[in-house]
């Protein structure tokens, strides 16, 4: 078995706890958590730790803190030359201490603690300094996914951007469509097979093919009364500026 | 059983075509298509006119073609006093010939040529100026759709600008973090799952629970190095416009 340290109590943390617990080639052997209460439901609290200065021997040690923490606690670690990833996507992993081995393990899905998540779905992004470490990444990924990736920092952090595209800011135009709803009185339900159609689309066209609406369609009569219809100034700033960038998009070959 | 012509050739006159062809309660009688050949695969070619002088004797008068067009079938249809409806989302009932009886049909959905859609899923919007008009339109449309409302010119433009947002823009995002991936050479099958997840998170959740990201965490540092990672000059001011949204609406209470 591959002996894993998380380090970390967080909603990533929880969901890779639940996830190695399925796997047959990984075992968790020791969760650092700051509050043990945290993470006491998810595994045996002998297991739980919270003095760096007990961290157990591991052949991998996982930081699942928030990014501006991941050199607090690299900084702490009380040993030298291990193997030690963390799972940020916009960490390089030469801004980090090299005290240890460094890596990357990157699970790019958005993670909710109350939403469970197949993890073999989701894909994996690993960074190591050298092959053998790579390896060992390679093995501990594909025990709980099926789509692992090898990625170095600068396409990790263009993963990351394009990240806060489509969930971050997508999710925002959600709920700008949900208040446009609200302030008129329709029901939000009404969108829901809408946005999951949106979504299938671009499982199977590139989103310039999927691409439909008046702003690549040039019909300037109905952008003329969606922007009057729109009072909200923030709303109708959003509305021209994406109309815009369509429009301009549709022109380049 | 309720006769319906349909009026018009593209995508969504398409799915209706197929979608009755399924009911037990309607029959597409008649498709009017200036194109007879867009059609002749989906329906008998003796069902199929080009001349408003031919229009079968129907319950209902179905018009689905693009929205400027609409105001034009309307004063070419050689009868008074029948329901015709549209299915745009966009078209006010009052902006269109009193000739006949009229009424909305809006299915609320993103349609393609080449991809198949379950009909029982699509919510259909209903409004008519009577109620007997109103009964039958609910019929039909609930001979097709398990979600049927009744939704007046105002909500109907609300719901259709709020679709602008959640598919056209959503839709947006997805090409510009495309583009993002395919500058950096990192394949987009990897933001695949995280697409889908964004969307399903809001079948449960409302976006503004769903939210995460730098920009509502005030993530300074990585706001920053995204914005200075972005040359792209659109892309870089769109990432601008969207997290001071999100960092705005964060404030309301």
């Amino acid at each position: 078995m591959i002996k894993v340290v998380l380090i970390g109590s967080g909603n990533v943390s929880h969901h890779l706890i639940e996830a190695f617990a399925k796997s047959k080639k990984v075992e968790v052997t020791q969760v650092f958590s700051r509050q043990k209460d945290a993470v006491t439901h998810l595994l045996d609290s002998n297991k739980i730790t919270d003095d760096y200065n007990n961290l157990a021997q591991a052949d991998l040690y996982i930081i699942a803190v928030s990014d501006d923490a991941i050199a607090k606690v690299l900084s702490q670690l009380p040993f030298e030359n291990r193997l030690v990833v963390h799972t940020s996507g916009s960490v390089a992993l030469d801004a980090l201490d090299k005290k240890n081995r460094k890596g990357s393990f990157y699970p790019l899905q958005t993670f909710s603690k109350n939403k469970t998540v197949n993890f073999s779905q989701i894909p994996i992004c690993l960074e190591s300094e050298n092959e053998t470490d790579f390896e060992l990444l390679e093995k501990v990924a594909q025990s709980i996914s099926d789509t692992v990736f090898k990625i170095n920092s600068e396409q990790r952090k263009a993963l990351h951007v394009s990240a806060v595209f489509v969930n971050n800011f997508v999710n925002h135009l959600y709920q700008m469509g949900n208040e446009i709803c609200e302030a008129n009185k329709v029901p939000f339900e009404i969108l829901k097979p809408l946005i999951l159609e949106t979504a299938n689309k671009v499982m199977s066209l590139s989103p310039k093919e999927a691409q439909t609406g008046p702003a690549i369609r040039n019909d300037m009569q109905t952008i003329a009364s969606h922007i009057a219809f729109l009072l909200d100034e923030n709303q109708n700033n959003i509305y021209k500026t994406l109309t815009q960038s369509i429009q301009n998009n549709g022109k380049k070959l």
